[in-house]
């Protein structure tokens, strides 16, 4: 293994900012309250203004040394609440990087050991009785720095919309059909408050991850996705994990989950978190397991509560929690195609066989609320028996789950726990829509959170297409975040390219709900592009694009001279003849001539066509009528 | 340049066979009609038979001569029908390969051509008083062999159907829902027949195409995929278009179009036909305006019409014609946002409004339908007004052309020529449906060919991603065949790799599309893989995959060792733990204990929920009720 390598590459991070952007600010109402964006200047003097997930590492300004992790954004915030204390924290066990330790490297581990420690910092936690969740503030009528952070991220710069409203027509043509949604043009604080309060929509923000920069998860919000990373029992290693994430937010992961399960999980997680301006997710219950060997049954409420302590110290923002997955539903997929496919699922359903008893996570819900409640850590209720399969899909097991996660909301809520719902899978087109009805007829509209799904079986080392259909098609019908699939699903770890693949064919499905719902604003960047593109500003072309990178690569290889990035033609048609410079003569023509009387033959025309579809009579052939 | 080294490539074609796969025949009622198919033969001795489009290319005991051209398939049907003749054909001209010689490399040309002209057969044509299309035999009640060919072809082998018809539940969730199509279990020959009699279906093969292995497209059958290859001036030739041809037809392309604008149009298209076993379509008016040095107000209706019989003459099974692009529309697509995009729609307007006249294609309609009917051309009425953004989508533009096209092929059917009706194009998921509402209703159920369509503009680089979400909803919707895009699209001349990526791309979205719909025998090879993946039959799961390579390559990336091949677990869990492995463990529990005790928890659980509901009083917490 050549480790030392790969740590070196660590301390090269992708720092490059976009090609033609530079990293702005939106001003909050306080000074520390600063939401970034991505502005594209284009060739033509304009300006596109872009939502910005890579935080400051796209920011050539901003020093940035991963031993020592990020600016504090949100520190002074939840300190002048004053409902928290910063206390000692849970003492660090040997067994919380698993329990398999000859394997390992003892050096290397002291080494990353250590610059964990430097990075950790003193947990905070709620004050006895106090309550420090986004949900618990809303509902008390508080719009926090955290609400208004998220409102004006939502909102981007609007300064395009002005030319959008004046056009009446076009504003009708964007309005989408937003199935349901109900997306104000202009997201104020108080909106974002009100949508936390009714538990449409969460802020997954622990109090220990003051590094985060805001963002909501919700159907009346831009729709988000996730990427997954995480080492393995058989290959990766931590310092892969971490350039994986800053890989993951620079082409738009919204939140990643850091999916763990082999060696030095404790410490990756340290790493990854301190490292983070995007909410970091996980699933506690995989790290128990390392705690106990691997065997499931062995598992016990303690060992897993002290692991959601462990976790919410170290600032994960929200967890997976399969709690819905009952002993009285496991038999419900024995006829199934292919079983039970969530990992986490499957753990807990061995357990509940094992000792014959109730999942400990769903007796123990209320206990968990009390742990979520004290750091803010939200609840991603997982689908432990999600469809594997098109054949599984939309099954009494799925569905029977779906109805607990529903009843557990309720009890989250009660509480004032920020909870989403996570989806399926593998489901063909025409049972997507009933997985959105299930889903908000028995949860409360809490958002969902959707992996794919997998519209088709046949596409293995393509599933990240497969299910970016399905996706686009969920997200447009009120899932609120999108997990991401790679490449690789269902074949193999995912490297630093499929990463990227996963979440490009992910932000397109994302941004093409986006559309469809009618999201304001969500058009503005195609219309920029689609303009350029019809312009030939080939660069703003490339700049505009969810990869700028790949867009100039491919347009380089077949005319990779500069002259002819300004050339009004393209490989396409050649330099001889090109449409959309026809259509500039169009435009001369109608401007100046024939226009009123190619309209009166339009009409003659039709007049014609009516009579003789009035008529029935012999088929009316226009060619006749023409002069 | 290095033209002989791709020369001898094409000598050289992709030939192997997909792996454990082998060449199989359905035969059909006569000596000389039988239907490949592509048996995929499973580790554990099952068979899976998948629809084939690859031609002999796969099949290792036919020897392939590209310069002879591939085995008669059709000869003594047409022949025996006593309906056409022999003929000298037109005479070849020096424009027909361009205006522009002073570029060519004469000797290379003098090669081709002689390699071309060994390679042309003797045209056919109608008799006098002739009609020799497949509709024409259609609604005379004839069925064809090119019908039962089809027939035997959509059905495949489908023992598979036993097993799903004796269950009952599986039956009713493969079912899908058909949005309005109407798929029997089986395809009788005379349902084919009834198809294309009707219109709802072509089977567009020319009589000069005697090498075409016969095909339907229409909603009522599977949803077909198009890939389009062509040189262009400023780039590729002839011998990487042919293998394009062959790479295309190997990843599933059902139907390729030759767009050919450049250089040796005529030459290319002589070994693209030649060697063609799928139908071939052009875009004649692209040929045309070679012949006028690319001068658009040079064109005549003679030099088309010339260039027509030339291209029916070589095979060509079906011409996109711009025919409903009208002078009068032309203005209202002024104040677009990215005007005309279509390459033939854009040579059309500038012809109409230098001369300011009716389209001559327009009013030559009929003159067109003389020829088609001599050769059985099918016209793929072309969507010169399609939008170039979404911003430009469902506009007055669009839907003008469209309703014309409705009148032009009630002017087609009336000469019993096969039609079908090309679509946008770039379209937002909200306003998908109301294309395909707009054209069923207008276009008397002709069959639907639609670009894509794109659902957004900011993936340049991912378009075939953006696109195949939209190309799978109106598959879903009734599309009976899909114009790929690949990740070139909008940025440069596709190659090898990106054709082979946009046709997977397609293939999944038409796949999506006959899942959804319930076509059946789709789900069978969804169900087969699933089942593999279950069972951990590693290779059986890549065999069945849409490419193989691809998906054994990326499983061998993390887990190169042949024994992982059989082992019970994958990358993603690694061998300690794995999710599939205890959904075995679950079997086995549901089998034997326990299942009747849960399920009567179960109820009762659901008891308490529902007393909760009706009662609305103080939240129900499951957990206090479970021991």
């Amino acid at each position: 293994m050549n480790a030392p390598d790969k740590f070196t590459s660590l301390l090269t991070l992708t720092r490059e900012p976009f090609p033609a952007s530079h990293k702005c600010v939106i001003p909050g109402s306080r000074p520390d309250l600063f939401v970034p964006v991505r502005d594209v200047q284009l060739t033509n003097g304009e300006t596109v203004s872009l939502y910005d997930t890579s935080g400051p590492y796209t920011d050539p300004k901003v020093e940035i040394d991963v031993r020592r992790g990020l600016p504090d954004v949100r520190g002074p915030w939840i300190a002048e609440r004053g409902d928290t204390e910063s206390y000692e924290g849970r003492v660090h066990h040997a067994l919380d990087d698993g329990a398999k330790n000859e394997d390992r490297d003892a050096q290397r581990l002291a080494e990353l050991r250590a610059g964990a420690s430097a990075l950790q910092r003193t947990p905070r936690r709620a004050k006895s009785g106090s309550n420090v969740t986004q949900m618990h503030y809303a509902r008390r009528g508080i719009v926090t720095p955290e609400m208004e952070y998220v409102a004006l991220r939502e909102n981007g710069k609007r300064e395009w919309m002005a030319e959008y409203l004046a056009n009446e027509e076009r504003a009708k043509r964007v309005a989408g059909n937003p199935m349901g949604a109900s997306i104000p043009r202009i997201i104020t604080p108080e909106f974002v408050r009100d949508e936390v309060a009714r538990g449409r929509a969460i802020i997954p923000a622990n109090i220990n991850h003051p590094e985060v920069e805001p963002m909501a998860i919700g159907r009346n919000f831009k729709v988000k996705i996730n990427a997954n990373i995480g080492n393995s029992a058989v290959t990766s290693s931590i310092e892969e994990e971490v350039e994986k994430l800053v890989w993951a937010i620079r082409w738009g992961a919204d939140n990643v989950m850091d999916l763990s399960t082999g060696k030095n999980i404790h410490t990756t997680r340290d790493w990854i978190v301190r490292n983070s301006p995007v909410p970091i997710g996980t699933v506690p219950i995989y790290q128990a397991l390392e705690k106990v060997g691997g065997v499931a049954e062995d598992l016990t409420w303690e060992i897993y509560r002290d692991t959601l302590i462990e976790q919410a110290e170290q600032g994960v923002d929200y967890f997976t929690i399969h709690a819905g997955l009952r002993l009285p539903f496991i038999h419900l997929t024995a006829n199934r195609m292919t079983g039970i496919v969530s990992r986490g699922g499957s753990i807990m359903a061995k357990w509940c066989i094992a000792h014959h008893k109730e999942s400990f996570l769903y007796t123990h819900f209320e206990d968990i609320c009390d742990i979520m409640k004290a750091y803010d850590v939200s609840f991603s209720l997982g689908d432990g028996l999600r469809p594997g399969s098109g054949a599984d899909a939309n099954d009494e097991a799925q569905f029977a789950e779906l109805r607990t996660l529903g009843e557990l909301t309720q009890v989250a809520w009660k509480h004032d726990v920020q909870t989403m719902i996570e989806g399926p899978g593998h489901v063909p087109m025409h049972m997507i829509q009933s997985n959105m009805d299930e889903q908000l007829k028995h949860c409360h509209e809490a958002p969902f959170y959707t992996l794919g799904p997998l519209t088709i079986d046949i596409a293995p080392g393509y599933d990240h297409i497969a299910s970016a259909i399905g996706a686009a098609m969920i997200g447009w019908a009120g899932t609120a975040m999108l997990c991401y699939v790679t490449p690789k699903e269902h074949l193999g770890l995912p490297d630093r390219d499929d990463v990227k693949q996963g979440i490009i064919a992910y932000k397109i499905a994302a941004h093409a709900a986006d559309v469809a719902k009618g999201h304001p604003g969500a058009r503005s960047r195609d219309d920029a592009l689609s303009k350029a593109r019809f312009e030939f500003r080939w660069q703003d072309q490339f700049n505009l694009g969810l990869d700028p990178d790949t867009a100039r690569e491919f347009h380089d290889e077949t005319l990779p001279k500069d002259s002819s990035k300004v050339a009004h033609f393209c490989s396409m048609c050649g330099p001889k003849f090109c449409s959309m410079k026809i259509t500039q003569e169009v435009r001369e023509y109608a401007a100046k001539k024939g226009v009123a009387e190619d309209q009166a033959m339009s009409e003659g025309m039709e007049e014609k066509s009516k009579e003789f579809m009035a008529g029935g009579g012999e088929m009316y052939i226009p060619i006749k009528a023409v002069p």
